[in-house]
């Protein structure tokens, strides 16, 4: 049997998925124990993380497994992601053995490594992923790549369910918000292929400029009308957020733009007003439309403080369940089968 | 029920602190088994820490539980501690989602923030500490914030009875030294609170501009008096030290000149002699006094290595009983009260 | 019972050896359940580290222990390692007070500590790791000081006997290698001590001015004609590794060239070709001979990654036996020595 990798939300069958979210759903009431002893998961964080490593740290330890957190090019050696190459400059551990050694100290590993910003034809094949779960023998987690952060995915989903009940044809907006950097796009289009997931009417509010890649609007109406919704994109933020069962703000940089960042931010200047208020919450449905985000969130600035600390917001749920999503995926990938 | 903080020694009752220093006593002496079992305590080092952090480690694996260390800043994401802000700079995580989020993943949050040497106004009111507590649904527990130190206050309490045995109307020295930096006030504070406890009598032996905090020498002093003890303070360092059971010497800045570092290094220089030497020992309660300091120490410039290394030393006791308190400190804080 | 620490290989009596990699080979093949149940080993590292690291934690975790990842400079104090100093300056902890309280929290400590590259009469002499195990009350480990690196002594031996059946006068050629900075000796020396244990026939193939420290040579020769084995130096690659069992390329710096960079830069210029290629793993032993390193190693400019990737390659095993031979040294130091 081959290895199981968890690199993206669409690669696995909805069935899974639904496995998954139920076994997240066991998780959180308690009713599991143990299923990780002696079990190890490397993680290794070429970019900061609090949320995704003190989640998934606490996950393996809940169930009797341990996470280490490994820093390439801080307490570790600094890596080289390129497959062939001459190492005789500043990297000092390639990637192939990274993988491989990990593999055979731990039972999977999970990475973070987010894109470099110089080119987006490198960056949307992503590679680094990629080559860890080809060179590593043991399944690979991604814990938000180039293109994809599929564990905070899955917590959207159960989020989305646990406040919504029933979420098909239930509107889902993604609204791209203004923020002082340009970010990448791996948090916006894994949020809008969890809400496809629900088969839920997707609408993405985004200034001209600022589309998600092809493949991604790709992925996320396929999997919508697979599973009964659909997909819209739009300038009309107002008009998108009327009505709507969910909104996530997210702020992500301009694809056009990728490795010119002076181009990118004269795009982005005025843009000051995509930003999620409490007035604009109340034009969802009934009112009680909930406001979701990954975090860390940028107060004032992608939403209001009022909106953050206010009857709407689900971030905190969304972030809490990071946890029991990724106690689920652990089980479901590495975990020994007894007593759940 | 609401929760329970440990934020500084003299918010919690004279018996609730002994009733934890007891407990201390059993754990050094092997006499509880378990009691964290599958306890998550979630540790924000947003400065650095040796003791702190091992102790803290260590206490949690030895009942079955495990501490997260989370480093904003390094590992993971720079931190915003002003409450009314718009983030559009450099903080990109605010401290009231990280308190609710880490008290999803946690049973409990421990947070070590330093004052920053700007405005003493400010930083006297320990807003990151108050705020990480307000926010936080679980316990939250002070490694050092810009007044308090409680957790090495316990230490200290536990030690001076180790090796004093008796300790009322017993003489403390908190002894200022020189040293490069101006340090913060935390440390000697918590260790006058500590004595105060024990009803000892108090002298701080400090030159002309070094005294602490107003509100901190009320604390000691109200304390002291209730518990049958005293306080005086004093320039006369060697009358300070002539017959005491204690020597505490610990350096500290000025906060008469906390935001003007130039200022406050005229002030300082010329005071390298305010260091403890074994001559200095020599002169305590039967020659037989103790030495004592939190550690780091910088050898032969606050203590002379002689004293250090010597019979009066009672340092390497005093940085292994924070091992012990902080077990019964997170016993009583989140333990499952089986088995104790 | 005085403790016992691990600080170099030659230290402890073959038979202690041969004792230590018997119990490694019976942890890898699962036969050794806990011994180290509720047990700490601190780890200090001053110096990046990978495998280490995550080897030691894992191998700790397996057996129902825990390890502590310490850094100084880092999210701990600066350490100051001269013993007589008066410490006004950069450094805030002391390695004797250090190494004392790390002896109260933990069963054992392990440090690396690289050499500075200032002066070679100096870090001959390995003062960082000796002084913490003269200061530390518990068994000290070495996980790479500027002389020695004898886990990863361990791990080759072990991986060795695992590929070569007997060993003894079997050929085992350390070959220089090109790199483009001066690296510590530490790992070539204990590469060759740990075929020296196994009786082999060592020829260190270097160019000239390559040499190890005389003391190395001393050892490795001593060591290996009390195994029935034997030393030779040599600047003809070719020759060495014609009919070789084991090829080890590593890179150092010369000792000649210590403290002055430039002219080591100069002497290593031009030598680009001391590399191990597959046309050179042909010539050894049937063609079979094992290429062997401690990792990271700079793909294509110390090993070509056509061996690295081909059927010759240990370097995997290798860095797996790493953690075999640290679960067995842990239980053999620590251990509690019930269920094995």
């Amino acid at each position: 049997m081959s290895k199981r990798d968890f690199l993206a939300m669409e690669e696995w069958s909805p069935e899974a998925i639904d496995h998954l979210l139920a076994l997240a759903v066991r998780c959180k009431r308690g009713e599991i124990e143990g299923g990780l002893v002696k079990k190890v998961l490397a993680m290794v964080f070429m970019d900061p993380s609090l949320r995704t490593r003190a989640s998934m740290e606490t996950a393996m330890f809940l169930h009797g497994g341990h996470a280490l957190n490994l820093e390439p090019g801080k307490g570790s050696w600094a890596l080289e992601t390129e497959l062939d190459t001459v190492m005789d400059g500043a990297t000092v551990e390639h990637i192939i053995e990274m993988a491989r050694v990990l593999g055979r100290y731990a039972d999977a590993l999970a990475v973070r490594s987010f894109p470099k910003g110089t080119d987006w034809a490198v960056e949307r094949e992503d590679r680094t992923i990629r080559n860890f779960a080809r060179y590593c023998d043991k399944p690979v987690i991604n814990l938000e790549s180039s293109r994809r952060h599929p564990c905070q995915g899955l917590a959207d989903a159960l989020t989305i369910r646990e406040h919504l009940g029933e979420t098909a044809r239930k509107r889902f907006v993604l609204m791209w918000a203004w923020h002082p950097k340009a970010l990448p796009t791996a948090v916006p289009a894994s949020a809008a292929i969890a809400a496809a997931h629900l088969g839920m009417e997707i609408t993405i509010a985004r200034p001209a400029g600022y589309d998600l890649d092809p493949d991604d609007y790709r992925a996320i109406e396929s999997l919508a009308k697979g599973r009964g919704g659909s997909l819209q994109v739009t300038d009309d933020l107002a008009g998108a957020i009327a009505g709507a069962h969910v909104v996530y703000p997210k702020s992500w940089g301009s694809l056009l733009h990728f490795g010119t960042p002076d181009a990118e931010r004269s795009l982005r200047e005025g843009k000051r007003d995509w930003r999620l208020t409490q007035p604009r919450m109340g034009t969802t449905a009934g009112g009680r439309g909930i406001a979701m985000h990954c975090l860390p969130v940028r107060r004032n600035v992608e939403i209001d403080g009022e909106v953050l600390d206010g009857p709407n917001s689900a971030v905190i749920d969304e972030a809490e369940n990071r946890l029991h999503v990724q106690r689920a995926l652990m089980l479901e990938l590495i975990g020994d089968r007894n007593g759940y």
